[in-house]
């Protein structure tokens, strides 16, 4: 809020509508593309929103799509995702993909076009309500899954708008906004968007005692082994710990979402840390036994600590959460992650340390020359693929066969992961790699999804096709539900899908020009289909991969194993 | 609960598990066909309920198609329909499905396969959770949305689940139904199932004083008339509602839902009244002006009274409802539609009245002979459906330009009209295809449908076409939302939908071989497909009719006109 900033947009007008303000808050925070479809309660509202210069309008063919996409975005661009449904029917097609972004700490702004204030004062019964004249179910399902939900009022409209937005980039969590139609175009003073929105910063006092006492702990031992998380990524702070990584007696161990964070032949480096199921035993213990543990915004679910099996003390560690530190049973309140990292980076500084050594890796796989003939199974293509990823990659990989097999991957330099291992919907990632596309243009994004994942959200594949991206797209065609299969009951009838004809979907989608398309099912048809994929850097790229019905990556078959075991102990009622 | 139906099923086990419990109670109420996906959290589930005779399984290619196909079922059914999805990610992708199921009665029972009790209460972070513990964010969703929401418990479980199903038929309404893991494989004792559930019934006294109360009003006239609305339809009453039009002194107006429940050739009926939109005002004069205004099962809501433009006196009228009947200014509880409407039958059998006046009709519209070369528009489109049709179809139509297309067609014997004109989400009809095309096999389904409707929900055409169901769809080709390009901003970007080349999307889907397909962009290319549907009955049709972007039906155009001035007004804070 310096005067600078003030003074260097004199141009500001002194009134805007209520869409304008929150569409120049949008694009001040780097959502200037906005995900959603239109409805007759939101038209109001777009009109508004469209008329603010940098503000990109992004069609989505159903608002799930729009929600993924968004938070695809949020996460690739590390900040704020928005899309904008109507009410009712569409909003409420959205909430899945709202919740997976609470669960998953990414700061996406649902904005629902609703009908007037007095309308809504009213309880008309108007079309997309219930009919009982309550028009508040929806924010309050809302109210459920993110960290703030708002109907803006007209007299506090600027302050509902700027409030909902400090939430989601202070806490990076989801905010919902209900604009009624009447207040969407409603003028408001515009001076406060001279002063773009900073997320909260952290509590300076609890800051400096929470550094003194770091660095106390820190003094003692001559080793210090963090474990960071996926809530790194959100904060944009991975050139921080690849800092730490660089001193003298740190090992970095990463959570399954944060493996491309450090190159895994750097010295510190132990790999992907996920419990009893980590694969270098060395690396295993570096974590178990630390003298002093640092978890960095880590996440404690199942899927991330090998369901459950970490064996340090979690109450005994130094943990670095979004807007909370702790060193064993001492919280500081409002220490953020972006502070507490530097302050371990400082601290770590002020003393020398005999460097570790290096724990051994897991060999990188490496395909062997195709075999004439040979079908492919999940071993040849990852191992395929390893040697085929480029550098400057956004690896897109959905829920079940696809994410377990990029888990193993060795990610190349400058890449992203973008997945769902907490939240876990599949389908999450064909709208997500339309957001991803938009985030970093400059990235080509590598998708990795089954065949049934596929389904649930395959239309959006079109507006990604339309809209000129140029991904390569793995559609791993494996005759249903796989994942599922290798954790109960194989063959039920549940478990199988429509067999498509998937090479023909471009096509369907009227993008026939603009995609090439190939499937392979052996080992050589493989090879030459990734061939074709580097040399077709202009279009986009759809390869089916053909892969037997119950073959599956290394990792998925350790942890379904696991899986099929909980879910038989807890049917037991454990 | 006669002693006959006990003792006619000696063979029932004495225990059986709560999934095989739920499934057994879900198919005496006609819910044999379950749709849904599978998920970690529902296999146990599911693997109960496939064991019991008569379930079947859907699959369906996501959870808010499964929601649709299982109102869409329902619907025809006139009963029960059902979905299983897993927690969190699956559910809450079908809560905008259910929740259109509330906007309009539907009985449709949302089942969500729930992690074990014992991870509930202790707060595990499981993936599909937010990883605060909190395992009823999304059962909390749910109570928005539903008559009843339910985690059912270990040792109440036969209970919870009889007492839902209640309410889902006694009140036509959803209700949703969380079921841990270990609960599902629980053994309960059957005894229960002998006694099929049955929907509870009038209050006998009210229903006395309510029948006196009617024939001391009804006396007083000469002539009555009846304003029937969709909830007639829920109930399956058409056929009492046909034998009060066959009473002298009666004339009989439906809302637009209800439009099939009476040849408009009949004496007594006035067509379809929609308040200043009544096309004949005779008819219209007839309900405003109603000596006795008797309104059964009516949905007062926007769509459905022409913006709320009907001149009755809504409070004077005798309403017929769902569960309690009115008079005036004394409501009736307990004395549901079912009896209330048998009553009002039976009291204008008392006496005699002289027969009505026919009122008039609008022509019915009759498509010329083609011209060549001539470009298709809406007028001619709906004229040529008109002489197209055959009784016994299930008529099914999106919302927008679909919807009040098929509004103005007289429709044949046996038919049913299929349509969501209250919770009014686009891409409804896709999934709901599938679900009428299960209910009613018998009935050949034909669907009109927006391009861009058809945008959110088509991968549900790989099932209805793979399953060997042979409706025929119009695709309404039209560049766009054109429902929302007639209410504001008709070139906004926002309006634009990705060009999809239709006829090629069932062989994408792998079924070339269960279709047959054509796209007519002219008069004569259109009548040219209209004769291949009806020689092509063992197959699916997909007809793409290329129709202007700014063209609508008839009535579409005067209602868009009044939503675009109610939106203008409700914008102005009205």
């Amino acid at each position: 809020m310096s005067d600078q900033t003030q003074s260097g947009t004199p141009s500001t007008p002194t009134t805007v509508t209520v869409g304008q303000y929150l569409a120049t808050r949008l694009v001040q925070l780097g959502a200037d593309h906005v995900f959603g479809l239109p409805g007759d309660f939101n038209l109001a509202l777009l009109d508004q929103m469209v008329t603010v210069d940098g503000f990109h309008w992004v069609g989505s063919t159903n608002e799930l799509n729009a929600a993924y996409a968004a938070d695809g975005y949020a996460r690739i661009r590390r900040g704020i995702g928005a899309l904008v449904t109507t009410f009712g029917v569409g909003e409420l097609s959205a909430i899945n993909g709202v919740a997976g972004s609470f669960s998953e700490d990414v700061p996406v702004v649902q904005i629902t076009g609703m009908p007037s204030t007095s309308a809504r004062a009213n309880g008309l019964h108007l079309h997309h309500t219930l009919v009982d004249g309550d028009y508040d179910h929806f924010f309050r399902a809302y109210r459920e899954v993110t960290a703030s939900a708002t109907i803006v009022r007209l007299q506090t409209a600027t302050r509902d708008i700027d409030a909902a937005l400090m939430t989601a980039i202070s806490e990076s969590k989801p905010v919902y906004l209900g604009i009624p139609a009447d207040v969407a175009i409603a003028p408001v003073h515009a001076a406060n968007l001279r002063t773009p929105l900073v997320a909260a910063s952290s509590d300076r006092g609890e800051l400096e005692r929470f550094t003194e006492a770091l660095a106390a702990v820190v003094a003692q031992h001559e080793r210090v082994t963090m474990l960071v998380g996926p809530q790194v990524h959100r904060k944009s702070l991975e050139p921080v710990v690849r800092q730490i990584a660089d001193h003298d007696g740190v090992y970095l161990a990463s959570q399954n979402m944060a493996k491309a964070i450090l190159d895994e032949s750097h010295p510190a480096s132990l790999g992907t840390y996920m419990g009893a199921f980590t694969r270098v035993d060395a690396a295993r213990d570096a974590v178990d036994s630390a003298p002093v543990l640092v978890l960095a915004g880590t996440v404690m679910s199942d899927f991330l600590t090998g369901f459950f099996t970490q064996k340090f003390d979690e109450d005994a560690a130094v943990e670095l959460g979004l807007t909370t530190a702790r060193i064993a049973d001492t919280t500081f309140y409002g220490v953020r992650l972006e502070d507490s990292l530097r302050a371990l980076h400082a601290v770590l500084g002020r003393t020398g340390r005999a460097s570790v050594t290096p724990v051994g890796h897991p060999d990188v796989a490496v395909a062997a020359t195709p075999e004439p003939g040979v079908a492919l199974d999940h071993a040849y293509f990852w191992a395929a693929i390893q040697g085929w990823l480029r550098p400057g990659t956004t690896v897109i990989a959905d829920a079940g066969t696809s994410f377990y097999g990029a888990l193993d991957l060795v990610l190349p330099d400058e890449s992203d992961l973008l997945g769902q291992p907490v939240w876990s919907a599949i389908g999450y990632t064909i709208p997500a790699t339309l957001g991803a596309s938009i985030a970093s243009p400059q990235k080509r994004s590598v998708l990795f999804v089954g065949d049934g994942a596929a389904q649930l959200t395959i239309q959006e594949l079109a507006t990604v096709l339309h809209r000129g991206h140029t991904p390569v797209i793995f559609l791993l065609n494996n005759d249903g539900y796989t994942v599922e299969r290798k954790i109960q009951s194989p063959h039920a009838v549940y478990q199988d899908i429509t067999p498509w004809d998937w090479t023909l979907v471009p096509a369907a989608f009227g993008a026939r020009d603009l995609v090439v398309t190939a499937s392979a099912r052996t080992q050589e048809e493989l090879v030459e289909a990734l061939a074709v994929a580097h040399a077709s850097e202009n279009k986009a790229v759809l390869i089916e991969v053909v892969l037997p019905e119950l073959d599956s990556p290394r990792l998925l078959t350790v942890l379904t194993d696991a899986i099929a075991a909980a879910a038989a102990h807890a049917s037991a009622g454990a």
